[in-house]
């Protein structure tokens, strides 16, 4: 069996070394280098051109190297066989670390103290404890878990809002669109870490915005298509937030002309939050791939009616 | 007896209340109101013009409520009495905060990507994990050691520099000026959290700068007169440091014609590192009282001559 890689993480070198010391006898073709295409039984991928993976006769699995599903799931010939998720099933500590940094930095102002450094000025804001701090952190699943649990544990007061009710120790959960005004207005920083789903897309809009407290900021880790970016901008001009994080955007790079590069509330950086590394991800695909070869149930299978 | 107290930290009301909980009988007053100044025998300070504290005839003792001694030993009227420190002798978890989203900010390039966001221009720069990252912390007394330890709690390759040889769990440390050249050259972010002496004034210099690696960041939240700000500017300039956050500075506020403000690389933030709770100090000063009273030995006692 053949196995088709595409990944813009790493170098293909290291990818083929990784294979070679796990499964030494399977046949990796990298991308775009497909060979015949009836030989490829497996396809691991971050995103293919559409209709792509349609072209494998003999496709029996696909895994996801990203955690979002919502790229693949997006495809309208995606072939109909298991797809399963590479990524390690306890989340990412840069996905932790990059949502502590961004919540660390609007819970201490750095954005309204940079702002005071252009204007010259020395100012006095409130300083907080930790622990008097209100964190909501949107999407507890693989990966938006371990960020509340990583919150928590630096002292925030943490609460997540889910699909489906479920208990989480020491971060109180909201759940469903019933609760979401609740969550929203207890939450002084919402972290975005929801998948992208039809019911997700353009969930940080100003309705979200207005039910959150005055002084509040966002930070979306998650997909940019999360954020309504115009209602966005309407509530920092308005100081109803106080300033917003992206990073990441409905098309990337962000393109020169959009308006959010200029505006002084709110943080770009350029989809930066985590790095994912072969060595992480080779073995979890080799796993995945002797399950499927022993048939063995498949372990982290991506729901496709629920989106991730 | 009567108590003096100088605090720019909390309302008087506040402070009040609580040592009437504490001691009942003491008869706290509260600077400038010192009423007859033969009564004051215990003197709580942040700061008091110099000279004045040699005006109470009957001082017994003196309490620090800063960290840094260095402003009341410039005094050079200063009474012959014990000073003890009232702060939480396992440090401060807000600085601890500070000095972590300070390194991360570093650590994940948010300035270099703050400043490609002025030019709307998506970069890539490299990842790290934060295994991946050394960071050199200076001074592991009261306030840095547990920062050092909170940086190498979340996982950065932290090493020490103090003093004289000491060892510690998890912290690599180096020890005296013939040990501070392997220390900056190893250290990629580094935290100075010294206490200012004499000896320790002006040392993050040219020379210093020069031995760190390039690409560098330095976080001062110890005293402004640690740093030459002129050979930072310098080092900043020949992108030799990639950047430098400062908290502290010689003269607070830091004045307008100070052209750190206006430096692309130099972060300000107006001495915010820490709060100081009244009700964290407040039992220690009573505390420091008692044994002064029973004539225990007093605790957390500054030693004159080391500066400290």
């Amino acid at each position: 069996m053949a196995l088709l890689l595409t990944s813009f993480f790493g170098a293909p070198a290291e990818w083929r070394k990784l294979f070679a010391a796990q499964m030494p006898d399977l046949d990796v073709r990298i991308w775009p280098e497909v060979g015949n295409e009836a030989d490829i039984e497996v396809a691991a991928v971050t995103t293919l051109p559409r209709g792509k993976l349609r072209s494998f006769p003999n496709l029996k699995m696909i895994v996801s190297l990203l955690a979002g599903a919502d790229v693949l799931l997006s495809d309208p010939d995606l072939p109909d066989v298991p797809i399963v998720r590479a990524g390690n099933p306890d989340g990412d500590e840069m996905m932790s670390e990059a949502a502590l940094v961004h919540v660390l930095r609007h819970h201490r102002h750095l954005p309204a103290y940079w702002a005071a450094q252009q204007r010259c000025e020395w100012i006095s804001l409130p300083r907080l404890r930790a622990r008097e701090r209100k964190v909501g952190v949107m999407g507890l699943g693989v990966i938006g878990l371990p960020v509340a649990k990583a919150l928590a544990a630096h002292g925030f007061a943490v609460a997540g809002w889910v699909r489906s009710p479920r208990r989480h120790d020491g971060i109180e959960t909201f759940a469903g669109r019933e609760q979401l005004p609740a969550f929203l207005a207890r939450s002084e920083i919402v972290v975005n870490l929801l998948p992208l789903t039809p019911e997700t897309r353009g969930i940080l809009n100003a309705g979200a915005f207005a039910q959150m407290p005055r002084g509040g900021a966002i930070v979306n880790l998650g997909r940019g298509a999360h954020v309504v970016e115009a209602d966005l901008m309407v509530a920092l001009d308005a100081d109803h937030l106080a300033g917003a994080t992206l990073d990441v955007f409905p098309v990337e790079p962000l393109p020169k002309e959009s308006p959010l590069w200029r505006h002084s509330k709110i943080t770009i950086t350029p989809h930066v939050a985590r790095r994912i590394d072969a060595s992480e991800l080779v073995p979890n695909i080799c796993g995945a791939i002797r399950a499927f070869q022993a048939g063995r149930p498949l372990e982290h299978l991506i729901d496709r009616k629920r989106g991730y």
